[in-house]
Order: structure tokens, then sequence, then C-alpha cells
């Protein structure tokens, strides 16, 4: 936030928790000392004294952990999403909840999106295996112009990838829940599908299939078998919604049949993906580890202690979880 | 070419031999005979009867195999370049030779570039190398706009990657040798260097550098060490135009001291790039086979057999290269 001036650092500087299971969050003590000069960090297995620890910054943190801490006053998710810390049944409900507000994440999905439909599309996986055996070989590649991609889940994310993917030549669609409302600015020249009823439509005109659908009660296990069959043949997938849309084992059986040709998955119902899960080595399956959208370090410290701030100042804060609504 | 008339086939069917030492063009073989019914296609070491050949289709041919032709009445490049073929001194100057015209080019150039650029910008290379250990390791990323790409090279193809690029949040920039003319269209918010004099402020300002330039006596050996020290320290380049602007000691003694953090290269002054090479093995090098920009088999059977219809209809066909000029 270059052009807004830096706030007073925290008096007396807190004690803050960086909780996760899945992911070293190392990274983030640089910044949350340069912007708070004499914080205390706590990380890792030992979190010492649980009762001077006044705000967690949590990413997947291991279920239970926080209702440990008699003192937090602040539970910041290190995302836009919260339903990693709203899973967990023993979540202190008294305490504020708050999600990482941050507009630049959808050129970041936006990035990630267009490069995993380029990589499949243009077959640069299996050119760049080759590569690794000193091979030159090359293969035929269908112009962008006659590859669709649809995109399910056309929010502010979706419309951000369909732009990209439609300055580069490809033929992009959308499908989402509800009709355009009047006047609601969408991009030219993609075709929207909406509702159930255009849903099959909507499937059998994508060559790749990218998956931004929020996680519902609707949309768990909407990537299966029966949605696979709906696709051309050989169609291309890219996960970047949550591992709980994909059945797993739908999408061995689709890709050992050919009725998927490939697949990118950014996301998974466990995380970190195992050790020995297929994913890992199938062929025909690129694996990211949840890197689709990427927080920059220093915006996630500047809001946790903004929102801090504003719970030592007796405020609700702007990014605070309506937990009720989920969002 | 959906739009136009299928023109009747060539009668009586020629003979064409496809020509490449680089490339196994054998992918041609179903575009030459659905559009060609009764094609006579040779290709590989035995070409048979060499006399009754009428058109060759050529990506870096052997030099002098074209001289041994005797009845050849059309060398087609599958490309829009003509280097490869004009590099050769028994090139028959007497026969008509014809380059690629296609405009789709542009956005197979403009996939691979942004393809490059987040490849490189967002470290999915270690990331899949680490997910082929079973690894699930991530790291912090810069957002798109922080990161500043400079194109060298603006032409159609430059433009078209500029567009793509800033659609993704980049922040742009383009050199070239000439001033804009006057009502010149240039994408917005694109900053234009030109010539010599703003060439250093131009290369200040690229945390990845794409090379789309042509290759000219002023342009050979442009990438050296003394540009890469005109570059922001730890900056990606991106190679596209040709191998040959290229010092490749030069690269290799950038990237060991860090002066250059990674490059992508899909060019180089000997293809296939051979066994062995220190490109082929690098860890901050990635490496494709020339597939920048493609073009469908489709459109280059086709134009092959209308240039080749034009000559038999005593014609010059509208694509043949004017070789005292170049292109």
């Amino acid at each position: 936030m270059p052009d807004t001036p830096t706030p007073a650092p925290l008096q007396p500087p807190p004690v803050i928790a960086l909780l996760s299971r899945a992911v070293d969050l190392a990274f983030l003590v640089p910044a949350f000392e340069a912007a708070c000069p004499g914080v205390q960090l706590r990380l890792g297995s030992d979190l010492g004294a649980l009762d001077d620890i006044e705000a967690a910054a949590c990413w997947q943190p291991a279920p239970g952990v926080l209702a440990t801490l008699p003192r937090l006053r602040l539970v910041q998710s290190l995302a836009a999403g919260i339903d990693h810390l709203s899973s967990d049944p023993t979540l202190p409900r008294g305490v504020p909840l708050c999600r990482i507000v941050d507009p630049e994440m959808a050129s970041g999905m936006a990035a990630y999106v267009v490069w995993a439909v380029v990589h499949q599309q243009r077959h640069l996986g299996q050119l760049l295996r080759q590569a690794g055996q000193q091979l030159w070989k090359t293969q035929p590649v269908q112009p962008t112009g006659h590859h669709r991609v649809g995109i399910a889940g056309l929010g502010t994310l979706g419309v951000a990838c369909a732009r990209a993917l439609q300055a580069l030549g490809y033929s992009v669609r959308g499908w989402r829940r509800s009709a355009p409302a009047a006047g609601e600015a969408l991009p030219d020249d993609v075709a929207l599908f909406h509702g159930d009823d255009q849903r099959a439509g909507f499937l059998a005109g994508c060559d790749t299939l990218v998956n931004l659908l929020p996680l519902t009660d609707a949309t768990r296990g909407l990537l299966d078998a029966a949605l696979f069959a709906q696709l051309p043949r050989g169609a291309h997938l890219v996960n970047v919604g949550r591992g709980e849309h994909l059945v797993e084992a739908d999408l061995l059986t689709a890709l050992a049949s050919g009725q998927l040709g490939a697949a990118t998955l950014d996301t998974f119902a466990q995380e970190p993906l195992p050790a020995g899960h297929p994913f890992w080595t199938h062929p025909q399956i690129t694996v990211t580890p949840h890197i689709a959208t990427r927080t920059h370090p220093a915006v996630m410290v500047r809001q946790t202690l903004d929102n801090l701030a504003a719970v030592r100042a007796g405020q609700r804060p702007a990014a605070a979880v309506d937990l009720a609504r989920g969002y």
C-alpha cells in the first residue's frame, strides 16, 4: 500500500501467533518485524506462554489450537476464505475473525489460470519433461482462437481470468448460478450461461474447464464423472476452487479413459497433498501447492496489525466476517 | 480458414517433399492428405525419385538439398521467417520462395510469452520440480503489478504480448528503433522507449526482458554481458527472437553471478539444441524447442497448396518473398 501513510506501530508491541499445519509461515517474520518493531512472534510446535498471545494469524491451523489461547482478541485468516477456520468446531466464537481483502488477488489468480490454460493447451508440461531428457521434439498445437475456455464461477476473480484469456485470443465462456443483473458489466464476447438449465450447454463447449466456484453444499463434489462426461472428449481441467469440489477417483478414471486429457490442480481435499498420493506422479496431472492466488506478505501483515489496532480501540474491524452468513 | 470455400484439389495431385533436419514433419501428412487427395509426400532421408518433386515445404532443411531437385517450382517456408532458407548459398534463386502469412501467430506468441513471464515470476518451474519430488513447499510471490515487463521489439507480435500482459496487471514497457508515427495506435499505459538514447532507461526498468527483435546485423549478439548489466539485478530473460541475439557464455556468467535470475529460451543458434549443451540441464534456464509461435498444420498445408496452384497458373504467389529485401 505505497500510497497510504505508514500508521504508528502498535504500542505496546503485541504477541502474535503464526499458526499453520500446512505451510511454514516463517516467511511472514521479516514483514511483521519491519512493520511492527518489538513484535513477538510465536510459531512452530512450541508456542511458549499461551496467555500472552493477543492475535493469531492463521492458514489452516491445527483444529483446537485457537481454543487454547485464553486471551486471544483477533483471529486473522491469511486468505480471502475462512472455511479453513470455520470448519473447526472449537473456534472461539466470541473473538473477531477477519479475512484478507486484497484487490491484487484477482490479477494473481488470472496470472495462474492463464499459465495453467496455456501450459496444458500448448503441451508445455510434456515439452519440459522432454527437455529434462535433452529431447528436442515439437508437436502440433491448436491456435488459441480454436480453444474454448469455460470459467465456472464468474465473480471478480472469474471476470479477471476471462478478460486475460480473451486478450490471448481464447474463446471464453462463463457459467454461474444467477442471471446478469440489469446494467451489470461483464466482459464483451464472454458467452454467459447461468443456472442449472444452461449448465450442460456451457460444459459442452469447454475445451478447458476452469473451476472458480465457491465451496458450498451445492458445489461439493461437483467435479465428478457425470460432469466430466458432459465435456468434450479430451478436455482439460483447472481446479482453483477447493479440493472438495473434486471427486478424486472420478478424475483418475476420466484421465485413464481419455474423457479428460489433462488436469492442473492447485487445491486439494487434504493439504499438503500427502506423499504417495497418486496425483503427484500422474503424467497428466500438474500439482501446485495452493499458490494460485497469493497475497503479498506485507499486505497480510498490514491488515493483521490494522485489525488488531481496531480491536484495541474497541471497534469492529472492517474485514470481520459474519460467521452466520459465512463470508 | 472456416469461412473460405474449399478450393478444388490440385489436378494432377502434386509430389511434395517435406524437408527438415530439425523437426519430424510427419505431423503434416494427415493435413496434406485431407486437403489434397492423391498427393504424394516424400520425407525422411530417402526422397525417392528427385525429378518428380514439384514443391518443397521446409523448416530448416539440410543445406544443399533444395538444389538437388531439378523440377522444383515452389519453395515453401513453414514459418513466417525465411532466414532458415536464405542462409543456404545453394538455394535455387529462380524458384518462388513463399513464407507463411498467419494472423493467428500473434496470439500464439502472446500465449507463450505470458506463460514464460508467469512461469518465471511465480517460480512455477521450481514448484513443478518440487512436485516431482512430492514436496509441498510454497514461497512468497510479488504481485503482478509490482513486476515490470519490458518488450524489446514492439511490432505486431510485441503489441499483442503487451496487451495480454497488461490484462494480467503487469507493468509493461516497450522499446523499439523508431519513434511512434503520428496517430499510431499503441496500447494505453505501455511506456514506449525508442532508439539508442532511451535503451538504458528502458532496460533499467525490466524485471523481465522479452526479446522479440528481428535478427539483423545491428541486433546480432545484443543480449550480452553489457546489456545484462543494465537490467535490475536478478532480472528474468525471455528470448523469443533468434538464438543469434544471445551471447550464450554471457548468459551463463550472468546467471552464475545473480545478475540474471532466470531465462526462458525458445530459439537457439544451433537447432535442435545439441544433447550435452549446458542450457538443457541448467536449473535457472527453461528450454522449449522453438514453439513460441506455431502455425496450425491446416494453415501451412492450405497456403502451400494455394501457392503451388498460383505457380501452376503462371502467377506470382502473394506470399512470395523478395530475396533482395529479405522479407
